[in-house]
């Protein structure tokens, strides 16, 4: 059979960029079809647009700190305009750049709708036929839509409408305390938005260590955005100005009224008309299936990032996708993501970054398990930036010394993270943090003294 | 012989009061002289509340992004002189804490100038003598000053003097552009003060990688700070309100003139009225020689930090410290500090930070040497927030792929350095990073991929 790609990729999405460009590193010749913008929900409606507001909401929130300084502001022309179209720059920014890595790397950006006809063989709207020896599946997911809760664009959002508003409402509920949930409450607390969060698991951020998610709803408290955990919510009421739900909790029912509802409780993956039928993939929950290399139940057909059942995360998703092209380079050195080596990040302020067991979770696994926290306003960096809200966290076997994982939650615990990650990954113990040397003053030195607290001896304690 | 303590420590400065917690959690019934505050210069007059400068200066800059917000920001009544009360407040703070530590690690607080009067013995003023099995010297060090460059404390002025000026000059001459000259060009431009910044070796920061310096040197260039490097300067000319130095560089010689001139040329250790005659030991350009542990050449007494002659930082004071006081109570594990495993951290904007060989150090040692360099505009993460100068650079064994060095310049740099520090300092590879899920969105992203440009295959580049 003659084939006109080597590699035939659905999405340019993280995951379909990604592998893109490792295909082509590899030497397969490789095309990308792409029905929207290079660069997927992630870089063009998701974290990176999300990363702007954040920015520019870290510093409106400065504003006291400069007042403190003598500096008057004055607030009345303030434009939300302005700052979500700082945050369309940076998109469309690294969309441009995408799209230049992928001609520098002599990918086929095809635009168009991609879908499956055979296994070998992709159809791009109506008049074009791509038979390919492999295709990889990466069409991501989009927004899930509750029953009853109809996005309307309005008054009931989803998380690309927040993401493109150009006004602030003055009152918003979020329905769901994910990560997405609490970013968006992070977001728009900061520039005065009042916020009812609402989550019908236990505490926010549901999938996090119970005490990490604590100290950011304590966070949370202090900047007065409402917290209704534990919360089931019914259908909404729209008025012609407000929308309302009825929550039932522990405390009763009540009825929560905002301008408007943004609903972020969860992502539904992308898989219902790419053609799956057309081979026989059958999708399970709406995932698809696959094995070792993320390969689907058809040999010439992979699948990665939110279109198959693993953590919903671009960084997942480039992973997954370089082990899938390499696999069919001949090149592979892994044969799936070990998940206790995915590390989340969650952007608030305070914010929470973390991999590996929960203390719990570990217990439940049969490890011997125990922590050592350490505060971050044990190190002088902290006290030094007015930011000493948080901790490090480390979980680990006391016999072993073995990290199981770990959690941070403070100011750029996302970037933190990492070091403890790679003492995770390469099967480093406690010491060898503890006993190198840390900058001074920085705030990495928070990490060494959990290490040394798993030891006994941190010194700022 | 009866001694009152274990350890007697001169100086509560980060080699001393760490080193103090250290040897009480060891057991050792410790004391520390001290004639100023607990935690020395670092704390109170240094690196701590510089870092609070640099936190404000950086709120202070982001005006602009308010600005294009549509926030009126009105400078009219900006007052240093509060944000300089808040770096005090930072600094008082920290030394505080500890006294607080010192006490609960029941450490006896002797304040008084402490002189050496034998191999175990201490006096305070004139009435106390102290009797202790060792005596480790930890008296840190001073502004140098320069022959001709008198401080008056108004016009030529030390570190010390810049840190507790509560108002600013409308423009200053900095001598000296290591990494507190280098600071404080960073620090005071950013409140608007005009900065010339004068350099008698080639480039700003002298002793850092030069492609790195260079990339400061650009960035504080486009902040119109200006740069006189490979400059001698001769004795300044005072008049009522100005100070004028004499330069002759490449250019020729020239006259530059300011409101002050500062000085920051290193510093002297404080190995002058300590008593050292009493005992024998004498001293190399003022630095106390050490052997293995940090031991003079008395045996009962060890000497840490700036009066000896290594990196004069707070981190490296507090590890010799640790290894002395380890050494003492039996318990070392290491002989003395590793150079290539120290950091280096320059808080300026884009911050610097580095450990280990530059690629010239690297080649003169006979290594086989190489770098790879990932840019920071290639993690999405940089492009977010606005923060796009910068890059991580590696330096390696190319036949061996051990790292031998690394420098990183660009935004949250002081931190990131510890993912590859933990890799050096644990003999990992680049490949430990480069196949390590790093999240998304961060900087830490520009690591990974530094670590596969060195096996040829970044992604973003």
């Amino acid at each position: 059979m003659d084939y006109e790609y080597d590699l035939v990729i659905l999405g340019a999405g993280p995951g379909g960029y990604v592998g893109g460009i490792r295909a082509a590193q590899l030497g397969l010749k490789t095309a990308i079809i792409e029905k929207d913008k290079a660069g997927g929900v992630c870089l063009n409606i998701g974290c990176i647009p999300s990363k702007a507001l954040i920015h520019q909401a870290e510093i409106f929130r400065s504003t006291e700190q400069l007042e403190n300084m003598g500096v008057k502001v004055d607030l009345k022309e303030f434009d939300y305009a302005k700052v979500q179209a700082e945050s369309r720059k940076a998109a469309d920014s690294l969309s441009k750049g995408v799209q230049y890595l992928l001609k520098k790397n002599k990918i086929d950006f095809i635009e168009g709708t991609g879908t499956i006809t055979g296994a070998h063989e992709v159809s791009v709207g109506k008049d074009r036929s791509i038979k390919a020896r492999n295709i990889m599946i990466a069409t991501g997911s989009r927004p899930r839509e509750l029953e009853g809760f109809g996005f309307d664009g309005k008054q009931i959002i989803n998380s690309n409408d927040a993401l493109m508003m150009t006004s602030l409402p003055k009152s918003m509920i979020i329905l769901g305390a994910g990560a997405i949930g609490c970013e968006f409450a992070h977001i728009l607390s900061s520039f005065g938005v009042e916020i009812q969060l609402v989550e019908m698991l236990e505490h926010i951020l549901p999938t996090e260590d119970a005490d990490t998610a604590q100290l950011l709803a304590r966070s949370f408290k202090k900047r007065k955005i409402r917290m209704y955990t534990g919360a089931k919510a019914s259908a909404p009421k729209k008025s012609k100005d407000k929308v309302s739900i009825e929550i039932e909790d522990k405390k009763g029912s009540r009825t929560l009224e905002a301008e408007s509802l943004l609903v972020v409780v969860g992502r539904v993956p992308n898989t219902g008309d790419i053609g799956l039928d057309s081979v026989g993939i059958s999708t399970k929950k709406g995932f698809i299936p696959t094995g070792d290399y993320y390969r689907s139940s058809v040999e010439s057909i992979y699948a990665v990032g939110d279109v198959i059942d693993s953590p919903q995360l671009a960084h997942v998703a480039s992973k997954e996708a370089e082990i899938a092209v390499e696999h069919m380079a001949g090149k592979a050195e892994t044969v799936r993501i070990d998940p206790t080596l995915i590390p989340a990040a969650v952007y608030t302020e305070p914010e929470v970054a973390g991999f590996g067991f929960t203390e719990e979770g570990a217990a439940k696994q049969g490890h011997e398990v125990t922590s050592a926290v350490f505060p971050y306003r044990g190190a002088g960096k902290s006290v030094a930036i007015g930011k000493t809200d948080g901790q490090v966290k480390i979980i680990y076997n006391p016999k072993t010394g073995e990290l199981l994982g770990a959690r941070i939650i403070g100011t750029q615990a996302t970037d933190l993270i990492h070091e403890l990650l790679l003492a995770r990954s390469s099967e480093l113990l406690s010491e060898d943090i503890s006993r190198m040397i840390h900058a001074h003053p920085t705030l990495s030195e928070a990490i060494m003294e959990a290490a040394r607290a798993a030891e006994g001896w941190a010194i700022h304690i």
